[in-house]
């Protein structure tokens, strides 16, 4: 059996990142730039003015002044200020020629008109050259390499990119996955009431749920009956649907029903059929080199049919290989530390990965064994200029509960799965772990108040 | 000016969760539940195999025995196991009457057949009664509440609803979102090249993104132009359009063609118009009673024009209000503590949310001011039984760079904001901070090696 990283390095390196493709502007979120993206003019376009006021010629100093005309953002009246004179100048417009600062509306005085209904303004605090200008390309420069290849597109970078004018983007191409349960015990989530000896399918919709929250598109295939014929029939489905990745579930431990891994042994190459994990000690990979499609590769992940393993190693070793496809430079789940609030029992077969819910704070959850006594280290901790609790504030691992691999409410909220050593007897509560990061830490309910803050904040 | 927290706390009293509408499972992924789910039946529904191997009566022992039949998953056939007989089971088949535990086949050893064919084995291990059974009801009891309002449907959460045959689920609607920029020099960001006095559009695109990843349905409300009668109109289409948000971009400020305020003004209730934060001082809340929509509200959050306020705006006020009508009963953003790896110079007018990344590490990550010279905390912290380095592990927070509003390159990579208090001179590198999340820490890019791992691991 070979270990979960071997396992990770094996799929890996038979995993090639898809071609670039082009999407447009409100289709780039989520993707990964297969281009740099160059500023095809400098920002701010011309020199511009921070605030809403008058632009002055900064010599001239305090005073009352005439004001011989407005500048307007997105209006170029080429207007020049000349000494002893001023314009009202509004946010973002540009700088008059002549000008060179800019006095804020709140430091000046609206007068009454002069002769001939002339506008004139009391400047009452005198202006450093420059004041309040964004001189040219102050933010962008043209030519700036503004995103490169291998960039995440998120929030910022879109709009970083309409910035710029990039409305047509090479991105990555995202895999298409095809998931298929497996089992003559297994019926469509919507059988109420179960038959004699069924259960509902829950890996299918959950395995479409973690295809499309990785932005791949997905294909439904089913629940393939326990013969060899129909599994083929369904192989073959996944083929002429072109998908890059076909996820299995079920059918791959020691039955004489466990027909997976020699269809894959016909059909193409099986690089490992046992990894040593728990849960999930059947996962099964293998690659289809697919002759009568140009010799295009297909990866097959065969996942075991318990939810929980099949959960586990989804985002172990399937997540990162759909990453690699899409783009991602580093394509493997991010690692935290994490201080376990409870005993933990040790497993002395298989390293375990537990799930848990990781709380930030400076001291164990409460309702934890471990916030009866926390650990001298959290009070211990450095908190100088930064004040009680912050200094101190870490990631406290909380347990789902009952861990086998049956039991998917053990998933249910977990954002995380503890790396827990293979070894006998029991990890006291107050060790640091580490924790691979499975769900979105800064979308998870946050704690009353919200922890911590700076002080004086 | 009121503060961001205050201004925080107006808009979610004027924020009400949506009413529930219904979804399949389909769709459920990132919605809450508006309701309990139950499970109608117990799971296992029948005491299951939770190898492949043999069912036995545990009291019989080691020894040779006659295969009377199979249990296969998916298959009952009610075969009595009596007194010196076993039976030949798969994972999750129903263990056979009579039979009290089950010996993996790993434990076992085929024999040739004896008289008329019948096929025997040798058990090698004698089995405790219950051994590899999981009991009727052991992962979910018939009734049980597997999931609760206002829980989070995630990938771990579908599966769950596929178990108990939840296919179509009550949940909070999202909110419908209009976005509109406002401003004459404001164009599309295809305009290529720029006329004088343009600048492209980024808000726009970026807040239609940040819109679509909070999960809403969104409009897109194009530019208006400084104008009372075409700002005017573009409110009148949000209304139209039934819309529960709109988001404009621009027009706060203190200029004389500022018309956002004034317009609301007249058409609703503008709750605040300046918060005391950098940047986006100028953020406007208002609500709008739609008497010919039977009452019902429209929130409007009028954002400042420079990107990077708008960004900063839409993640501290406009989310948590997306949120709390998509049902989360805690919509704040996440707080975390973060270790400064520069110093940073304060603002003496305005506390600041400071763009940067925030990155996991036992020390200050390279090219960081404050990786020359390592706080002390770092290496006294407990080490104890969890290794070099883990229990050391912490947030560092690498600033993006020039925080100036225009620069939206601010933003880029950004995961977190930095809350850095109002005050004269510079916070020292070293010092801990408390830091917002506004980007999901597990699909970033993780250093070489993914951090320390739990000893033994």
């Amino acid at each position: 059996m070979i270990s979960i990283p071997e396992a990770q390095d094996i799929v890996l390196e038979h995993t090639r990142p898809l071609g670039a493709v082009s999407v447009g502007l409100a289709g780039a979120l989520g993707r990964v730039l297969a281009e740099e993206v160059h500023a095809p003019d400098s920002l701010p376009p011309f020199p511009a003015s921070i605030k809403d006021g008058y632009a002055v010629i900064a010599g001239d100093g305090e005073g009352e002044y005439p004001v011989i005309g407005e500048s307007r953002a997105g209006h170029m009246d080429e207007l020049p200020v000349t000494l002893g004179t001023v314009a009202y100048i509004t946010t973002g417009a540009p700088v008059p020629p002549g000008a060179d600062a800019v006095i804020q509306v709140e430091d000046t005085q609206a007068l009454p008109p002069g002769e001939g209904e002339q506008k004139r303004v009391r400047i009452c605090k005198a202006a450093k050259p420059g004041q309040d200008i964004r001189p040219v390309g102050s933010d962008i420069m043209q030519g700036d390499t503004v995103l490169t290849k291998g960039d995440l597109v998120g929030v910022a970078e879109v709009g970083i990119l309409a910035t710029v004018g990039a409305t047509q983007l090479r991105v990555f191409a995202t895999p298409k996955v095809a998931v298929l349960s497996t089992g003559d015990e297994v019926v469509d989530p919507s059988t109420r009431p179960l038959g004699p000896g069924q259960i509902r399918d829950a890996n299918r919709s959950m395995l479409l749920a973690a295809a499309a929250k990785a932005g791949c598109e997905s294909v439904d295939l089913g629940v393939a009956r326990d013969t060899e014929g129909h599994l083929e029939g369904c192989l073959q489905a996944a083929i002429a649907q072109g998908v890059d990745v076909l996820i299995t579930s079920g059918g791959v431990s020691m039955g004489d029903r466990d027909l997976i891994k020699p269809l894959l042994q016909r059909q193409g190459t099986v690089h490992f059929g046992r990894v040593r994990m728990k849960p999930g000690k059947p996962l099964t990979f293998a690659t289809l080199d697919l002759q009568e499609q140009g010799g295009r590769q297909m990866l097959v992940f065969g996942l075991p049919g318990n939810p929980v393993s099949s959960f586990v190693c989804f985002h172990l070793v399937v997540l990162p290989a759909l990453r690699k496809m899409a783009g991602w430079a580093v394509p493997g789940l991010r690692r935290v530390a994490a201080r376990l609030t409870a005993d933990l029992r040790l497993d002395p077969e298989r390293p375990e990965y537990h799930r848990c819910t990781l709380q930030w704070g400076p001291e164990p959850p409460p309702n934890t064994p471990l916030a009866a006594s926390p650990p001298a280290s959290a009070s211990a901790s450095s908190a100088a200029a930064s004040g009680p609790g912050l200094a101190a504030c870490e990631w406290w691992a909380v347990s789902t509960g009952n861990q086998i691999s049956s039991r998917l409410l053990s998933a249910r909220s977990a954002n995380a799965l503890l790396e827990i050593p293979c070894a006998s007897g029991v990890l006291k509560a107050g060790e640091v772990v580490s924790a691979l990061l499975i769900d979105d830490l800064g979308g998870m309910p946050v704690p009353p108040g919200g922890g911590p803050v700076t002080p004086g904040f």
